[in-house]
């Protein structure tokens, strides 16, 4: 179970502004929700800006509504927009398991969208393996500089390791249920359990990564996240604010892990 | 077409404050819309300073209105000043193609300007290259270390190259159309294209480097930004966001240029 | 004695917002005051975030209400959630000297705690060490990078020294007291002092870091903080901004050192 | 002549908030103003906090009232304080050229300064000799780490240079006229101009400093700025905001310094 969070969030997202009165009043009640998965979107994307995560429209950020009415539901940011700047109504809301399309920003009044025609994030199939395959409640994908330089320094290898650093013990301890057939969290990560994360090699286009990142999925039971070589990273987890520590908690592991290569120790203690 | 700017602009750069009221009411109404490009000068200086671009008066920013009633009207910061603190009275405007002023922060009452004497910043010719060249909607420089480190560490070299890393594909696929005699976009960079700055050598007066810098956009028919060895980068697209998004992705290029290097590297991949 | 905190603390901690409503009258007062203990964890804990230092729940504090009607009293923060995102109820509060839990944030309506069953801290039995043997006001654990690294490059020692930098003299001068067997202030360091600070290893759970942290704090009867290899720093003092500070001032220290090291400068000077 | 600043300040600097209400109808008439020099030093130590300049007590600022009623007003902040957190009652204020104390923190009530014996900043010996040497309008004293660490890579060196970075130009060229035998400003350094700081070595006490550094301003009569060996920097201008960029400007170069140092690069081109 994961705490809650009752910060308040950032006004920005929370308020029906002005920008907000186009929209349909049932949208801007819905939107008055400071946790409403899409204003959540909106948040987690300003944090990622800051921490040059998602610049220059890369990276993405998806949510499952794990904790609404319908866990089916997920929302999905644009593509190709400033991610530091959108706004609840750009999001995709579609519904699994066939990802029927139930929203589009491209229904919202011009005066919004200024004729804009929005796509839904290239990252979508590799978002939806995550649905799928590990029932995760939120995916992120970033281009931050730690996860790209990590593939660089260890440029043959097929996955990244770390061991014997206290934030490790941040991320789920995993197995692969025989019975059900599912990865369950079986409780989190030990001080001396080796961290891994599988690499996969990128792609020109985006969602021709889906079929490695699903062969990784299947092959690492154990892990959170894949590394996209020259890319960057997938992070998953059970909730929005899981997947949010999980990814913090690894970008600080691999932040850690380029300073640890530069100076010469080991990632990995014998 | 470009993604429209729906977020909330940073309260500062909106509102008609007690500093505003010695203008006139014309002036003070038309800088009470916070996407006014005078506005988005502030807004942006203010975003480049953060991030160390733009740091003690270094820099600058130039937008043409593409999106208001006439697309020649150009906004140009002044000269000298803390950029992060400018107000949108600050302005020049000038008029192209002959680039006649219409109006001067010398203009407005001494209660703001104190007597002192503003100048159009140094960069002006350069911009002027940009928007007469290119038809650019919007130009933006910096003094970003990464930019001047990369111009340092190539010393030799006239242009900087990177490939297969992802964030090339925030940058425009540019090409020259021999009948129209123009560059147009033809669509994104892929991952596997290499990405191609030019470097010019710098000058003791900003303003000489207009024809090195005509020269390298000539020269350069796909290219975005030109670099200035010992100085900085010079970076423009169709509009101030496109121009944003081009300047973020290539800084985080540059950025991570330096850490490859230095990792031994090589940055572009044969 | 320590200068006052007349700064408005960020207003986030100091209102009677919306999500404080369901608390009792009597806890919403309390918690209006803005230097309230469990307010300024909050503050704090934001700007450790911001730091990097308390990333992906990682970190913590606590404070003991020196300042207050009972010295007795100490907040600590509770373990496993976003640090920069608690809010002042989530607090658990115990009475020195044997620990006595008078208030916990499982006694909070379930309006605000989702059902979410909180633990104190796995750092407690650490806080109360530096209560107990140093008379502590507030301590500090970071999983700070520097911090992480000085514990890596000199794998083999017991103990990281720096001298002869400025920034040591925002450090207390400390000295057993035989008559009273307690560690007193007697001033600041001085510059050409070799600031020391024991490292000792990291253990698979926290709470088993307790004696080594006690025998540390007793070998070391001048220092103000225990390293943790591979792990993070803990750091107390007489107040909450005496800890403040002095945790600022060795992570600038720890800062440097790396960078020194990696350029070959030595740490202490002969 | 400086441009002046328009921006809006920091709300918190300017606002009669709660804290100030224990002050006198006068003070808190003149502290009402944003750009009062109290104010100003509250805002900008706000800024250096940010920038890691003033971490830990660290650090210090003064500015002389250039543009007010008495330019030989100089408002001094406190010894040993969060500077971050310092409000504008918390000023030592002294009249020049006998540095008579006009008014002290420490005649403020005590509900403000809760008997909190202020001290004016150990740097004051150093700020003076800015004014009385050099006619500064303000001067600013940081910890800033690349400051520290250029002392360090060149520790047998008496002086630091860089030549031939386009930034260098955001610095003032002074030269001293032997019939007024003042040091007068006679434009800015030209890009191919070397920028000379002088380096003075560290002392126990902060006072002890002066005469090396009224040594240093003497031998170098083109400097704006004086570093510290293992300790940080002095930088001074003709008014508050030229003292702002001009520290922001030599930050800039000594950052780069340090990155050019590490990759090889002389910091003087011939």
């Amino acid at each position: 179970m994961s705490a809650p969070c009752n910060c308040k969030h950032a006004e920005a997202t929370t308020a029906v502004d002005g920008s907000l009165q186009a929209l349909s009043p049932e949208l801007q009640k819905e939107f008055s929700d400071p946790s409403h998965p899409a204003n959540l979107i909106c948040e987690l994307c300003r944090l990622f800006y800051d921490n040059n995560w998602v610049t220059g429209t890369g990276g993405g950020i998806s949510i499952r509504d794990v904790d609404g009415a319908d866990p089916n539901l997920v929302y999905i940011a644009p593509s190709g927009v400033q991610k530091e700047r959108i706004r609840p109504w750009e999001m995709f809301l579609v519904e699994l398991p066939d990802e029927k399309l139930l929203r589009s920003p491209n229904d919202v009044p011009e005066e919004l969208t200024k004729k804009y025609k929005y796509k839904p994030s290239a990252c979508t199939p590799l978002f939806m393996s995550c649905y799928t395959m590990r029932d995760a409640g939120a995916c992120i994908h970033t281009h931050s500089q730690s996860a790209v330089m990590v593939t660089l320094l260890f440029e043959n290898q097929k996955q990244f390791e770390i061991s014997h650093i206290e934030q490790i013990k941040a991320l789920p301890k995993l197995k692969y249920n025989e019975d059900s057939g599912k990865v369950e969290k079986i409780g989190s990560l030990d001080y001396f359990d080796t961290l891994v994360i599988p690499i996969i090699e990128n792609t020109p286009h985006e969602e021709d990564l889906t079929d490695s990142l699903q062969e990784a999925i299947r092959n690492y039971p154990g892990t959170s996240a894949v590394l996209v070589r020259r890319h960057g990273i997938y992070v998953w987890g059970e909730t929005v604010w899981k997947a949010k520590v999980y990814n913090e908690a690894i970008d600080y592991l691999l932040e850690l892990a380029v300073k640890m290569h530069q100076a010469g120790v080991p990632l990995v203690r014998s």
